[in-house]
């Protein structure tokens, strides 16, 4: 991890500003102004449609849960082994607008920028570009793009072009164009992977231009999938609409455009609005798609640029005013944790069919996989920030428990459902086990989050209509993956799992996945217990629906008793395995550093896992979800321990050593981590943001604060506050929902409050003191 | 395994016989008549080269060596994965042959085989077919063919066709043909193996045919190999040479024939005697290629196949000589025992420059790789019977040390060798390095037979030019790979290998692994020890060749010291590995019984490596070779645990097991095991003899009798027998040679007897007496 001392973007509490466009920084520009809505994603690209090559730029526009498939081949095929890859597919651009200038061509590559800048307004979440140009014959011309993915409708990309000729009159004429000769450039953003829809994947169906609409349909050569999508355009000037332009079209066999034009006389703005639209099979048939497409594209063009903003700027107020964490004292990390925020909520999945990629919808990035990211590391800032998200992203868990039971039948459990580490349409897609499959903890984690969405909630019918159901089936594997080792005390043993930490495969009692499946087992049983006791008439529907009976609860039982945990007696730590300890010590001055921060490019994987150490957060993740369980003393000896032999090579990481250090009092390092995870995308520490987001890393930055100084917990149905400051600030407040209140928690250097902003009433444990809040407004402090 | 109760072939002792010509068995029997001498080997295939499809029949030529490569595509690669595979490749067939009997061609798809038998005499290494045919038309003809592949002549197979009409007189035609048009079937022989070289990877450089004579070269397309060979062909009639016929030929773009024709009376027989010769690159360059062949077609042609049947039938006789085992008292076990070495010593590569496959050149199985198999399986019974076949099979590894010591720095070693886990060029072939790269056990199996080899031969020389080398380079790699662990005790411990037992793999100290290791840096140690006191300047050239300096043998002997096994106290048994203890028990009734032999065809790896199980022989096998460093009790101890725990899915455990019974007096169960390993390949037990022979098995019988019932062993640089005689037998017999000597050991009911049949003295212990034998014909006897 490269930390760098200069900020790459001016400091700005809520912009990100690119004040001089350069080529060599456009791979990753595009994916800082990436934007989305969870539905859509589109990359920070250009309307003037350069022709980057394959290392300055990739034109990227996704639709989440739209991928392509294409055969995995393998050295040699393990049975189970996925035999069709699942890669988020690139799809048509429509964003391309050309403008010609009294017949010269709008272009950075020629004439003169004599002014720019590309604002993301992230407290608006929109995008905005300003120029002044110059042309080759002197023209200068006034140029100002705003761009935008719309919240409130799914479907809907817009982009107003304003165009002011500065020193001269002349005809404006604005080119608009849907380009479908597109195709991912997968091997460039993961070289690990050796598959991926090379080629274009797309098979056109229909390609057409009318007026000014442009209209495309395709559909994939395996998956089968079908996009629909299309532009309209309409031209603004002094004011007014200008309908009766002709619009000169064509088309061609990949791409289609279309053309207008009209007379601007100097200092007289014309603009060009454009409404872009995108749907596809998962949502609509075959039938429906056109005209769903062309209507959508209407009635954006008569809400018109202006009501989209406003409802844009809507959404993201409210998202804010629940979200927002306000830091006195540093303005550069605040401005990385508005970032990182903002590229969260834009990127989560919110149609219940669809999750949330590592890369959010920013880029090819892991084939746009959603991994257990999303509910370890976005789902609990969710939770607190947007439970309705949240629940979203748990339905597309429920969605897809069928494929995760037919996985575990594969993987030879003849009960329960396993669900697959890496997946867009449910099905497991990893191709190498050892680092794919073998994470068993998946199913831990998914329950993990589904019961802090139900504790924090408290949204009981959630947990009868589909929560029930997913912690029994997750439970299950767990009762069935392992079982009581004689040579181990009798003690519940879990061999062959891959832990968080990817450097230590296929190990056995992985000390994280044996707390979480322990917990996951706790929580299944407490549901069963719950229906049993308040509405046995949904346990027996699930009884019968999975063949269920509430005697395995027996065997659950003994198995949260006797779960067996990997212990060094001389150390008292808990090592993350039972390999561990035995391991070759890390010799890192062997290591050339240039080789350091990827060691599976550069070393066997015999190599890594034979050493003691640990890419990342692995037994210290477990001890700060279940910090209930273990002693400050415990924590902070492991703490101390894998510290140590921890290399951070994962984004994963930092954010959890940072939270477990508040918990421990090591504020010190707390503040050193948190601010390497609050400004590693901002600032591109890992060298790799042209490929996408690292949304774990964005929203482990909420929680290193909420988490970590404020000490935030739920566990046990119970929420904690701890709150310190770091003597760097002055002051930090931040919101969080708690069974259908707002409460604010606000830390000076005098102390520690916390308000409830909207509600009834909330009980919390502040500092150790059980408190009540009762009405609005009602606060409790004390002095820190 | 699918034990038969009845035989496939009639009992005989020194043939196999086909009786009846069935498609069904075609494909099986294929292997079941291939010949080989190491160099070329040939499916018995039959000369009309009927169209058999890829479930029937797989013609098949190879020379030993000869590979063509293919880009490997993985799901995703690690570092150090092999980019390119190899094949042993199917070559051009010559074999063919078509005769034409007054107008109607011979096919035994028409008209009727009166009489029919195929022979593989085994004492002669010549394969017969014998036929009497009536044609359609109720012409009656005895054909009779001999084939063999010449010992004597590394490049040269040759086939006598004769023909006699039986009741009518009239034209014989010969076509002979050169079939260039083959691929290989790898996918269909090894379903697990995704890639290989589909369709034809041979490009053709010359195809001709010009009188008799045919003549191919062609080049593979990625290895870059080429490969020259031609048939030449002489008629004789009454005895006499037919000199002046005219031969017609044509030539097609992949084939070419060569035709003659000759009248023959009722009764008379005429003859083509047909000479067909390989060679490639590996051993000429391209300008002497074609010389060569037709050279070598000439020379063979001058020899004529009586004298290649002389030298065949000599050097068989003194194979047998040393290395047939008679068994008196069950024939179909001596039919078994005798269809076993057979294949080994044909299959062993004897050049010094290539190995031996798995499958020796008998199919395309495993893709023709040479595996540990021939170090562990069929090395000890060369080095015993063939100790100058043995010899070349060992100078094949240390020709191949360089790639090794490569590979050693792929797997980041930064000294020594690490041997590949599959090849045949002597690089890394195994594209699943957990059953692949991660069996580092390799590199102590070939230092165990090399050991072996110095120790039975006393062959000095060889450990100065090229043994102490590879000891020294494989010991640095275990130098190198594991640690002295803190946790246990500060013994060595070797984690992240897999064993022998492929259902265990990625574990931690795995027993037979560390065991022989440390047996590994001994042997290591003690050359190093012996060239410094007897030949010091072979020991510099060593330390200035290989970096190597003597004080690296401090931590080899600390290590030998320290060296860490696991150990279960309870049962007082050494588990197989640290985890196997703690794995959920196996239960068999779970498994379908179709899918039991093939469990990873029909499971995920994750689910086999979580249970209690072991597919073969794996620690048991480390105290069979190193049985003098257990007492009797502890290898009962152990014997009776593994025997519970083992389900013998590989070819490479019942003879172990066998092996070790004998050595605790389970003479029952070692019968029963001896037997399942005695007839597996010829009563085809695992129902996929057609991808191949089973060449480690086929050697294992040997040492089953030798080394279990005889109790031979050759340890610590001592030879000792210590025979019993299982109550089904009367009598058994066999030889052995050490250090120059030949001995026979002989047991019967009554009494077990050394005898030094050649040399001037053997010193050994024998039934625990320490005995010398002096002069020939000496022996020494104890009563049973």
């Amino acid at each position: 991890m490269d930390i760098r001392k200069q900020s790459i973007y001016p400091v700005e509490v809520w912009d990100i500003t690119e004040t001089e466009f350069k080529k060599e920084n456009n791979y990753r520009n595009e994916t800082t102004f990436a934007l989305s809505n969870g539905y859509i994603g589109t990359r920070g690209t250009l309307e003037e449609a350069y022709a980057f090559d394959i290392d300055t730029g990739l034109e990227g526009n996704f639709v989440n849960g739209f991928y392509e498939s294409e055969k995995i081949r393998y050295g040699e095929a393990n049975f189970g082994s996925p035999l069709w890859s699942q890669s988020l597919l690139n799809l048509p651009n429509l964003k391309e607008t050309h403008v010609i200038l009294d017949g010269e061509e709008f272009t950075m590559e020629q004439g003169k920028v004599e002014e720019y800048a590309r604002i993301l307004h992230m407290k608006e979440a929109i995008l905005e570009r300003k120029l002044l140009w110059t042309s080759p014959q002197g023209k200068q011309t006034r140029i100002h793009i705003r761009r935008l993915v719309s919240i409130a409708r799914k479907n809907i990309m817009a982009i107003e072009y304003e165009v002011t000729p500065m020193n001269y009159s002349g005809r404006i004429e604005f080119m608009s164009k849907l380009q479908a000769d597109v195709e991912n450039h997968t091997r460039k953003t993961n070289p690990i992977v050796d598959y991926g829809p090379f080629g274009r994947k797309l098979d056109s169906d229909e390609l057409r231009a009318d007026g000014d609409i442009l209209y495309y349909e395709g559909t994939t050569q395996n998956s089968h999938l079908s996009v629909a999508c299309g532009s309209s355009h309409g031209i603004w000037k002094d004011g007014a609409e200008q309908k009766n332009l002709e619009w000169k079209s064509s088309v061609g066999e990949l791409e289609a455009e279309v053309v207008t034009g009209i007379q601007a006389e100097k200092g007289e703005t014309v603009v060009l609005e454009k409404m872009i639209c995108y749907t596809t099979s998962l949502d609509l048939g075959k039938e429906e798609r056109k005209s769903f497409v062309l209507a959508e594209l209407e009635r954006a063009q008569e809400d018109g640029m202006q009501k989209l903003e406003k409802w844009q700027k809507e959404y993201m107020a409210k998202f804010w005013e629940a979200a927002d964490v306000e830091i006195k004292g540093n303005e550069a990390l605040q401005q990385g944790l508005h970032f990182n925020l903002f590229h969260i909520i834009q990127s989560a999945g919110r149609d219940g069919k669809t999750g949330m990629g590592a890369k959010g919808l920013s880029g090819e990035g892991y084939e746009g996989h959603y991994f257990w990211d999303t509910e370890m590391y976005v789902l609990p800032v969710l939770v607190y920030t947007e439970p309705e998200v949240a629940k979203r992203l748990l339905d597309y868990r429920f969605r897809t428990l069928d494929q995760a039971r037919e996985r575990a039948r594969i993987l030879g459990h003849e009960k329960g459902a396993l669900y697959p580490w890496r997946t867009i349409n449910g099905e497991e897609a990893s191709t190498y086990y050892p680092l794919g499959t073998a994470q068993y903890h998946i199913n831990a984690d998914i329950s993990y989050a589904l019961s802090l969405y139900l504790q924090v909630t408290g949204d009981v019918e959630y947990l009868k209509e589909k929560g029930a159901e997913i912690l029994i089936e997750t439970a299950r594997v767990w009762a069935d993956v392992g079982s009581f080792a004689e040579c181990k005390g009798g003690k519940y043993c879990i061999c062959d799992v891959t832990g968080p930490d990817e450097y230590n495969v296929l190990v056995d009692n992985n000390f994280y996945t044996n707390l979480m499946a322990r917990e996951n087992l706790r929580d299944a049983v407490g549901a069963v217990d719950y229906l049993k006791e308040h509405v046995p008439e949904v346990l027996e529907h699930l009884k019968e629906k999975l063949d269920f009976s509430v005697e395995e609860t027996v065997l659950w039982k003994e198995i949260i008793e006797k779960m067996y945990f990997p212990y060094d007696e001389k150390r008292q730590v808990y090592p993350m395995d039972d390999g561990f300890m035995m391991r070759k010590p890390w010799d890192e001055s062997k290591i050339p550093p240039e080789k350091r921060a990827w060691l599976y490019e550069n070393y066997h994987p015999l190599f890594i896992m034979r050493h003691r150490m640990s890419k990342q957060a692995d037994a210290i993740l477990g001890m700060y979800l279940h910090s209930d369980l273990f002693s400050e003393e415990e924590i902070r000896r492991n703490y101390d321990f894998y510290q140590e032999v921890t290399l951070h090579h994962s984004s994963l990481s930092t954010c959890i050593f940072g939270i477990v250090a508040c918990e421990i009092g090591y504020l010190e390092e707390a503040y050193q981590y948190f601010s390497q995870s609050a400004r590693m995308d901002l600032d591109d520490y890992h060298n790799n943001f042209y490929a996408g987001i690292h949304a774990a890393n964005m929203a482990g930055t909420w929680q290193a604060i909420a988490n970590g100084f404020a000490g935030l917990r739920c566990q046990n149905g119970r929420l904690k506050l701890n709150p310190v400051l770091p003597k760097e600030w002055e002051e930090y407040r931040f919101r969080l929902k708690y069974k259908g209140s707002l409460l604010e928690v606000n830390v000076t250097k005098k102390e520690a409050k916390v308000t409830l902003l909207e509600g009834t009433e909330a009980s919390l444990l502040f500092r150790g003191t059980e408190i009540r809040l009762k009405g609005e407004k009602d606060s409790y402090a004390e002095e820190i």
